[in-house]
């Protein structure tokens, strides 16, 4: 029940601006902390709330001063110093070793393994050591789990995908269904192409609620190190997302793109089929990537926001915006012509 | 099997045409409706249609007349009307109290509430009178389900979520995964926020299949009484949405954005993080909200609709609208600068 | 283990380009193919990968001629029969008739169908021949599945949808919830109405994970025979959707509208509702469709993507189109003026 403030600095680091006495019970932002409680500034717009804040220690940067009697932690990144300090005080739940009567299993657990009620794990899987299966999960066969990867409930990995380790995968989200393919005849109907590649998901990987990553078509469909996907996310088949590449709700990408490292992606983006964004890329929310990025930087194809009838007024235009570039030619040449008669 | 018409007016008010001896047992678009059916008119486009329908009642408002022989309930409001008249005749299938043997329940249990084959409630659960909760649902630790609060197949509660009296939760919904918090070190890698806050849910909700809505980062995400979400909408961490907002498929809402009360949001619209949209706004389908919205009202952002030869044409003009802008102003300055001359 | 060439040219049909003792162990791209295994060329921009490639077997159209030493199989439709190799060589995974101990079934399970651990089938429900239902699926009363259709695990079906034979359902997949149907009352509040139309499906269709496809209000949501839908596609209640149509992954449809035969919607495409597409319409990815289209062809509105820099110059004029384009009548009048006076 809470941590003293020294043993927090002994153990992630930091300048105390003071010594001090002070039991840390909880964490809060600057203005709803109080008595006990840690709180931090990295935005500078919040930097008036210091003067006001009740919270008993603050983590700001080396150069912020703080307020006579305020505690302050001095690191370079107080938000990445203060995360650490939250996963201090809220250790993830245990979960003991063992599997669920309920559970059905046909696949190898290690002994170290959790596997809750009524879930399903099909022969050939296997599961490692302090993994976690959650309830009504469905783990295929010859899925591998790594050690400490966690599933949230109702999870589904379909048969032959690799997850490797302290990964955590979150509720509803399907990992291996097939990829959306089909070749057509030519009276329009659709043949399945079997997917017959899978998924390789890296280390360090999470994966948001009701996300969909398809197993490949004919080679697989990989995840690297570190990255992190939120919710209802759909990845194509032979997708390939670089390291620490992190990417927001709803965001769709299409089959065969590549994706590099440390690139960010804003919620519902879409990136189409068959393009490679090189890393350090940034596409801002709703932009609709239709060509391969070779440059880092930020991207952007979204509309402005208007009152529903200054955009009738202004996007009636965009159906005429060639007509207007002509006009404006052809006066352009009037203009030239005229002056070169007087 | 069927209700008589004055019984319907008795339970639901509205003023009947003329007497009539008719039993309702359907209901039916006015051009399909057939004998024993009773059908409705509100949009005035359809109005034709009253002097062709079969329905033996209708309901329509207080100023409309029907052509003789057709019996008619005059109501202010006739679709609010006829959702009612639906409703008695279709009342919801009653499930019985109990837990099935194959439900593994550690939390408590109403005895009027009724728990589905391979449901999953965790320990600490409360479930309320008159709940049930769907097949292969899994309801995390310390959740508190309302009474009469129904959840459909394979519904995921997070630990702690805290949900209503007479909500209705589709299948597959998520409620309380992780929010989408990570800081960043300085080498590019994520470190997760722990997700501290969790998820509270008012009553006479609806929330629709494989809707996600992600807990609080530190304090709750919010969702208020009478609030109605469709399915697939991705909802972040410490939003917070207002009473009797309806809001349409697939919209992503990201976190900490603040909706106010009786707002309408289209389909597959967005907002981005930490805006704040007012009471009484109605967001058009497709349109990214990125800045606050302070008056109520009706907002747009989407692309008229052109065949893709006029969207090459007229689209490629796009990035160039900076430079036909200037043009027109340096044509402007020619044109003042010839005037004065002459 | 493995396919004689001539063998596969005896099923699929197609010429051989010499005799060759060759056996066809699996396939792979021409650039990754190699000693006993089959690739093909349909795109031309690949054509350069012939002269290279180690495959011991091409599929190539009439036309093309491959390096000497090199096995081809000449067909009209190269993608197409490549495909069927591939299924040929990956025969589905056979599931063993009959039904798990752990599953929960009140319905009708014809003896040659396969029911996976953790199933439940709830009371008048009918699966049939050769059909499997997989682990932690949930089939609601009075469902009926047709003939050798296939849900993957955690698929959702609510009360009386109807689904043809031969179909796929991917994981998550929630068919039948409520359609979004709620009537406002004066003070703003929503009154539902009772979803009373139930989902058909035809036959030969697959359906990607975690997509939804909503009941209809009171008469049914209509899915023909061969459509194809990705993942995470929404389909509101009373949608039509004509056969053969593809859908790819995150689209949206909204309630009421129907589309044609042969149509292919890009992904994180939208559809308002109460609209008609006729056959053999295209929209592109990203594209808010609007308006009803009455002629085949291909239709798009999405946005160019810029740099940021670019995006911020060029899309601030977007809120003036309008002004920009009274400047330039100005100008003309001014034009017009002026050398009239002249």
């Amino acid at each position: 029940m809470g941590l003293p403030v020294e043993q927090i600095v002994a153990r992630l680091g930091g300048r105390l601006s003071a010594c001090g006495d002070v039991t840390i019970v909880g964490v809060a932002p600057l203005d709803q902390a109080g008595e006990g409680q840690l709180s931090f500034l990295a935005n500078p717009k919040y930097r008036a709330q210091l003067a006001r804040t009740r919270a008993s220690v603050v983590v700001v940067d080396e150069a912020t001063e703080v307020p006579p009697g305020l505690l302050a932690i001095h690191t370079p990144n107080p938000y990445l110093y203060f995360a650490r300090v939250v996963a201090l005080l809220n250790p993830p739940v245990a979960h003991a070793p063992g599997v669920a009567a309920s559970a059905v299993v046909a696949g190898a657990v290690h002994a170290g393994a959790h596997v809750a009620p009524n879930a399903v794990i099909e022969v050939g899987a296997v599961i490692g050591e302090d993994a976690v299966v959650g309830p009504g999960c469905v783990v295929g066969r010859d899925v591998h789990i790594g050690a400490r990867t966690r599933l949230a409930a109702n999870v589904t990995l379909y048969a032959g995908v690799h997850i490797g380790t302290d990964c955590l995968i979150h509720a509803g989200a399907v990992i291996g269904a097939d990829g959306f393919g089909f070749a057509r005849t030519d009276d329009g109907q659709w043949v399945k192409f079997p997917q017959i590649g899978s998924v390789r998901i890296g280390n360090k990987v999470e994966i948001g609620a009701n996300t969909t990553i398809d197993r490949g078509a004919m080679s697989d469909t990989v995840i690297a190190d570190g990255v992190k996907l939120d919710n209802q996310i759909q990845i194509g088949h032979n997708v390939e997302i670089g390291e620490d590449t992190a990417i927001a709700g709803c965001v769709g990408i299409a089959g065969s793109t590549r994706i590099g490292k440390r690139c960010m992606v804003g919620g519902q983006a879409g990136i189409i089929g068959h393009l490679s964004i090189c890393d350090d890329v940034v596409i801002s929310a709703g932009t609709l990537v239709t060509k391969s990025i070779r440059s880092p930087g930020v991207y952007t194809a979204n509309l402005p926001l208007q009152t529903h009838a200054d955009w009738v007024k202004n996007f009636s235009r965009l159906r005429h915006l060639d007509t207007m570039a002509q006009d404006i030619r052809t006066i352009e040449q009037r203009l030239d012509k005229g002056e070169s008669e007087s």
